[in-house]
């Protein structure tokens, strides 16, 4: 089974397109946790066990982890440990947005594929296809490559023209068309976005999107989903961090937002 | 001192524009360090003591040591902890191209200037200057934007034509003009691609400029060296990773390349 058909199988079986954000800043971290030797551990634990029967997709960003140093990332390997345990058909994704010269390619892609055992990773497409090749090449895995980030910078960029359209656009295409060789590519589209995550949908067909930048970020649900399912109302990862697990219940938030998301498939 | 001020300072003592590129990969590590508790870091240790004479800087890539998990991350933790103690002198730049939505930079920033103490990082431009406003921000240390890079295929994306100009020199404008309010910014321009490198010179005046893919990736000292220096002779930080830390001799390839260089500039 792809990786792909693993995430299409757990959106059926949960009813969910929901993928909680595990961006677990230690300074936000709740009392109890933080006194454990891994306490971004302890706290992801507890938010996948509140999360889980919401959640298709857990998506925790590498940023958080590597501010606390070699622990942090014993935290996040330890997190990887205990959803392939427990929750093995969720796909879990590595927010790390990498980009580098092949023979560094190589290197983070055993890091983060390997080592830490992800499903997938988010990369940015800045240096071309030849740097991202070394991820690209594992059909076992899974590859999200940035279009149009959810910040609200992101045109600046993003939004130059290229040919008459803008960077973003001609990224999307690549991607769908030249970078996609493995049948293993995904993009990132900013939930903020809609009216471009509109296009993105039209112009890749039924690939899956990654949508960051709901709750916190601002980005609202029903444009959102409106503007990015495929046809057949899937394809889409919603990510949702901060407004899910820095909550006083992240069992109902992460309940209430799967239900919200399937109000408009 | 400024981060500027203590290269600038180092390049005259050590008459030299050399970067060792601390790619530490373990798998190509000599059989008398791979038995170390911490391969990676007794082996940059003796890189170290090898060709600290000829270096103003030293840059590991963050690839090598996460692909090791959290004992590479302390093995570059202990690496940067040497320096700041045997060799405070000597410019320290984090290659880890990153670039997030502002508050995951926040947390890379966080990361790299504070937990493992470095004076400087790659960025990538893709996400906008607001997504790298925390690093930009510190005035203590140093941003290094990413405008041509050295692989084979930067030019996919970055030769594309924005306004008539390519993007990585609608970039280097940025980095120059619009992201530079603090004086801390400097670019990167591969080796490989010298008459691009000449041209980011004419555009950015005295900025400094990284300049990786010397050795391996075959980019010539006597090209690159005149394209990219300043008219003062300085303003170059040129990297050789692989073509020094995996020879017979590390010292005497750290040696004849910062003589080599100096023949140009």
């Amino acid at each position: 089974m792809s990786i792909l058909e693993k995430y299409n199988r757990r959106v059926e079986v949960a009813n969910s397109l929901l993928c909680v954000g595990l961006d677990s800043a230690f300074e936000r971290i709740p009392e109890p946790y933080i006194n454990h030797e891994y306490p971004l551990f302890t706290f992801n634990r507890w938010i996948i066990e509140q999360t889980h029967a919401y959640a298709s997709a857990f998506k925790p960003n590498m940023a958080f982890y590597e501010a606390r140093g070699d622990r942090g990332m014993r935290s996040l390997r330890m997190t990887l440990e205990y959803l392939q345990l427990h929750h093995p058909d969720i796909l879990t994704i590595c927010d790390a947005k990498r980009g580098d010269v092949p023979s560094t390619s190589e290197a983070y892609a055993s890091a983060i594929f390997d080592w830490f055992g992800f499903d997938a990773v988010t990369l940015n497409p800045y240096l071309g296809k030849d740097a991202l090749q070394p991820f690209l090449s594992r059909e076992d895995k899974v590859c999200i490559i940035l279009c149009r980030t959810s910040n609200p910078g992101s045109g600046e960029l993003q939004d130059m023209l290229v040919n008459g359209q803008p960077l973003w656009q001609t990224v999307a295409h690549k991607v769908a068309n030249e970078w996609n060789d493995k049948q293993n590519c995904m993009v990132v589209v900013g939930a903020t976005y809609p009216d471009e995550l509109k296009q993105v949908r039209q112009q890749i067909g039924d690939m899956t999107i990654l949508l960051p930048g709901i709750g916190m970020q601002g980005g609202e649900v029903e444009q959102a989903v409106r503007a990015g399912v495929s046809d057949s109302g899937n394809g889409l990862i919603v990510n949702a961090s901060r407004s899910i697990i820095f909550t006083d219940d992240p069992e109902a938030a992460a309940r209430s937002l799967r239900d919200e998301i399937n109000l408009y498939r």
